[in-house]
């Protein structure tokens, strides 16, 4: 049996998210779908880095996937571009150790989060509309608060509550360039909705509502519920992972 | 009677163009649904600086428009916004004087054309893609060849055959960011279809087909015939347009 490894590029705007479901249109469903038409035969669905939700993007995600055929890489991964649809693009197909599990195996991971003011029509499936003009350097002091190894209970969807609510953050950091605001993050893990509960709650920051400071209590006290909003996931594009 | 100056973004994606028509959507049309709705009176169609091609994107067009309504500016702008398809959005509506004309008195604009390697699933609207990685020296190489006041016959839609051809660009150039090739260029004016054969022709420069310099013969012989092929309207984004 061969462990392939798939570098995938996918559109979250029509799909409920990456985890296979009866009756919904969902990007693990489409790849598992396309495999079987592919390699004629039933084959189990491919396992990601991590589950993201309807309407998020991934410019790069990683998935693993366990088959018996033996066609060469480029005639999967170019039968496969052939069999999905336009909203899902399969970047590279590589041979990966027997063992190689692409959510266990994941040491980092980078996300992106786009927002701009007012009413938008050019990217619109791709950015968070806002209000008003967000404090750039309220939200950066934000950000550096939540840098290194820290409890992001506030910061998750506490359903079910997660084992271990501790996630180490390498960068976090704020830009505005032309009209856009675009968080990035690093981090060794995220939990479940941790990257838009963060947005959700910087924007309130940047837009005069809260302290910086208020990071600091809400890693202290763990409550989601004072926690900001939990942004939209259409903003949302996870850039990369690594092992 | 008041003259008004409008900023517009839209999305070109579902629209067969900027320029009014019975039948098909036009974002000219659809301003003009909108104006005759808001107003409570039929209303001219505003004029843009420039029609834009079905499947074109503007991040910030300019359109003047005449009116006898007395609403304020910012009862407009929300008006519009309520009204219009998410596709469309107001930027800003100002008064102009009289006799201001958003194509007539425009004296320089600035386009933004996108492309990358491979299938293309996130932006796939927005982005042209390409068979291969590209040669960015040869097409800035390319790119230098055309600064200056020159005759862009060979790159335009001679149906009919344009007044005068002189253009006058004053940048042009190609960069490589993150997995993507994306050139700008900023001009006093430009003749039909002229960014995307610019941009068909450099890519044919980019993938090795054409040496830089065939662009300088071009520019002489003004044959249409001996240019690339017309880039897909749908990588093209008009950037703005200075008075």
């Amino acid at each position: 049996m061969r462990t392939l490894r798939m570098n995938i590029e996918y559109d979250g705007s029509d799909f409920s998210g990456w985890q296979i479901q009866e009756k919904t249109r969902t990007i693990q469903g489409e790849i598992t779908k396309a495999l079987s038409v592919l390699f004629g035969t039933v084959t189990t669905p491919p396992v990601a880095s991590g589950r993201t939700d309807a309407g998020t993007h991934a410019l790069n995600q990683v998935a693993h996937l366990h088959t018996e055929t033996t066609l060469p890489l480029d005639r999967i991964m170019r039968g496969l571009n052939g069999i999905l649809p336009q909203d899902i693009s399969i970047l590279s197909v590589k041979e990966a150790p027997q063992d190689f599990h692409a959510r266990y195996n994941a040491k980092r991971k980078r996300y992106r989060y786009r927002l701009r003011k007012g009413k938008i029509a050019v990217y619109r499936n791709y950015v968070w509309s806002i209000p008003q003009d967000l404090d750039t350097t309220a939200m950066n002091e934000a950000s550096t608060i939540i840098i290194g190894k820290r409890l992001f209970g506030a910061f998750c969807k506490q359903d079910p509550i997660p084992k271990t609510l501790e996630c180490e953050i390498f960068e976090a950091r704020w830009e505005h360039q032309e009209n856009e605001w675009v968080f990035e993050i690093e981090g060794n893990r995220f939990l479940r909705h941790m990257v838009r509960i963060l947005v959700g709650t910087m924007v309130e920051i940047g837009l005069g509502k809260r302290s910086p400071q208020t990071i600091s209590n809400l890693l202290v006290s763990g409550k989601r519920e004072n926690a900001g909003r939990t942004a939209p996931a259409h903003g949302l594009h996870l850039l990369w992972v690594k092992y």
